[in-house]
C-alpha cells in the first residue's frame, strides 16, 4: 500500500473519482492525493478536488497545492496539438482533531 | 489606468480573453492579471492562463498563484447548487531582460 496516488479524471461518472479520492485517504491511509487532468476534464478535476475535500473530507484534508502546463502531442491527423493540463495535491491537515 | 486587472473568461471566443491579459501586461503596463472563471470554464481559464504566459508573453509573464473554491447558489429552478471557481494570478517576471 503506497501513502502517495494519483486520480487521473476523464470521463467516467463524476462520483467514482470523487470516491477514489476519498477511499485512497480514508481507506489506504494516504497522506497526499495528486488529481490530475488534461483539456475540457481540468473542470472535472477542480470539482472533483471542491466536493472531495469540502463535503466528504471536510477540516481532513486541504488542497496544497495546484499546477498548470501544457503538453505537446500530435493529433491522428498528424497536426501538431497543445493541451493544458492541471495537477492539484491534496493533502491531509495534521492536527486535524483540533479542528474539529 | 489601474496595474491590476481581472479577466473573467467565459462563452466569448477564446482569442478575446488571451488578448486581453496581453493588452493588460504590454499596453496597460499591468504587474499582476488575474484570471478568473466558474464551472466549465474553469478548463479554458487554464488554456487562456497557458497559452498567455507559454507563447505570448513567454520569459515575461509567469504563473503566480493559483486558487480554487466553491461558490453555492440558487438556480432558476430554486434549487440550491454548488459551482467551482479558479483565480489564476499572473505576475510579470522582475528582471525579464537577463532572461531573454
Amino acid at each position: 500500500m503506497t501513502a502517495y496516488s494519483i486520480v487521473f479524471v476523464g470521463a467516467k461518472p463524476f462520483m467514482n473519482y470523487v470516491t477514489g479520492v476519498v477511499m485512497q485517504f480514508d481507506q489506504h491511509s494516504a497522506s497526499e492525493v495528486t488529481v490530475k487532468a488534461r483539456g475540457k476534464f481540468i473542470s472535472r478535476a477542480v470539482d472533483v478536488a471542491e466536493v472531495a475535500t469540502k463535503r466528504f473530507l471536510q477540516n481532513k484534508v486541504k488542497v496544497d497545492d495546484i499546477q498548470i502546463a501544457s503538453e505537446g502531442f500530435t493529433n491522428p491527423e498528424g497536426k501538431q496539438v497543445r493541451v493544458s493540463t492541471i495537477t492539484i495535491k491534496l493533502k491531509k491537515i495534521e492536527g486535524q482533531q483540533t479542528l474539529q
